[in-house]
C-alpha cells in the first residue's frame, strides 16, 4: 500500500467511495444525499490537501483530508477525516492513513490534531484512534443525528503531535 | 438598546469593531492582521445570519453572527459569535445578545448551540456563557496562540435548547 496525494484523474474512482460513506450517514456530518459537487468542495477545495491510500495494482483503498482546524490563532491544531473502502476495512488501512497523517502534519508545522465529531457509536473508530494516541477531551450530547439510531453523542478527540 | 438584523449601511461602522477585537488576538482564532475581505467573509458571508446591538441613537454597541456548526447530520448543532463594543462592555450587551441568540436558534430549529474556542484566559466569557446555562464540555490543551500568553487552552462549551 502506498499513500500519495490526490490527483484530478483520481476523482472518478474516489467520489463513489465518498457518496456511499456520506450516504450511509453512520460516520460522517456531511448530508446523506450530498451532490458530487459538495463532496468536491467538501474533501478536495476546502482541505489543505487530500491523500489517497493505493493498493500496488492502483486500487483505491481510502483517502483523508488534512487541513487547519481553526484560522489564524487557532491554525497550529489540524483537522483530518478518513474513509476506507468497504472492501479494505479490517487491513488496518485506517491506522496507516492516520499515522501518515500524524506525520504529514509535523512536516507541515501543525503542532496538534483535533477530531470534532467523532460519533460515539461508531465504536472501532473510537478504540482506534485512543490506540493511536488520541483522548476524548470532549463529549458533545446527541450532536450527531445518525441515520438510524437517532440523536446520539459525539466525541472531540485530541492528540498532541510535538 | 434593541437587537437587529445587519444591513449592508452598517459595515462602515461595524468592521473596525471587528478589526480591533480580532488584532487584539486574546478572544479569537481570526488571525490579528485580517484584512477587510476576510473579516467580512468571517462575519458576513459565512454565517447563516448576523445581527448587530444598537442604542437607541444607533451606536453599534456590539455583534453576533448564528450559523450551523456542523453540515448535515450535525447541523441541528449552532454555533455563535458575539462581539461587544469596548465602550459598552459591563451593561450586559454580550448576555442580552446570548440571550436573544439562543431565542433565535430555537426560532430557526437549532436543538443546540456550541462553542468550539472558548479561550480558557477569557474569563469573564467562560462566566457569563456558564451563567446563561452553557457547560465545559471539553477542554482543548493549548489550542489557542494567545497574543500575550502564548499556546492556552481552550474550552468547547455546550447548551442544550431544547
Amino acid at each position: 500500500m502506498t499513500v500519495r496525494p490526490f490527483q484530478d484523474a483520481d476523482w472518478p474512482q474516489l467520489w463513489p467511495l465518498l457518496r456511499d460513506t456520506f450516504a450511509a450517514g453512520d460516520t460522517y456530518a456531511f448530508a446523506p444525499d450530498s451532490s458530487e459537487a459538495e463532496i468536491r468542495k467538501a474533501w478536495i477545495d476546502a482541505p489543505q490537501s487530500t491523500w489517497l491510500a493505493c493498493a500496488a495494482d492502483g486500487r483505491l483503498l481510502g483517502t483523508y483530508i488534512l487541513k487547519p482546524n481553526q484560522p489564524g490563532l487557532g491554525g497550529h491544531v489540524c483537522n483530518c477525516g478518513y474513509v476506507v473502502a468497504p472492501e479494505a476495512r479490517g487491513q488496518g488501512i485506517a491506522s496507516a492513513m492516520c499515522e501518515h497523517s500524524q506525520d504529514e502534519a509535523r512536516r507541515q508545522g501543525f503542532r496538534a490534531m483535533q477530531f470534532n465529531l467523532v460519533v460515539s457509536t461508531n465504536e472501532g473508530a473510537v478504540r482506534l484512534w485512543r490506540k493511536l494516541g488520541f483522548h476524548i477531551v470532549g463529549t458533545l450530547p446527541r450532536a450527531f443525528r445518525h441515520a438510524q439510531r437517532g440523536y446520539v453523542d459525539a466525541y472531540v478527540m485530541f492528540k498532541t503531535l510535538v
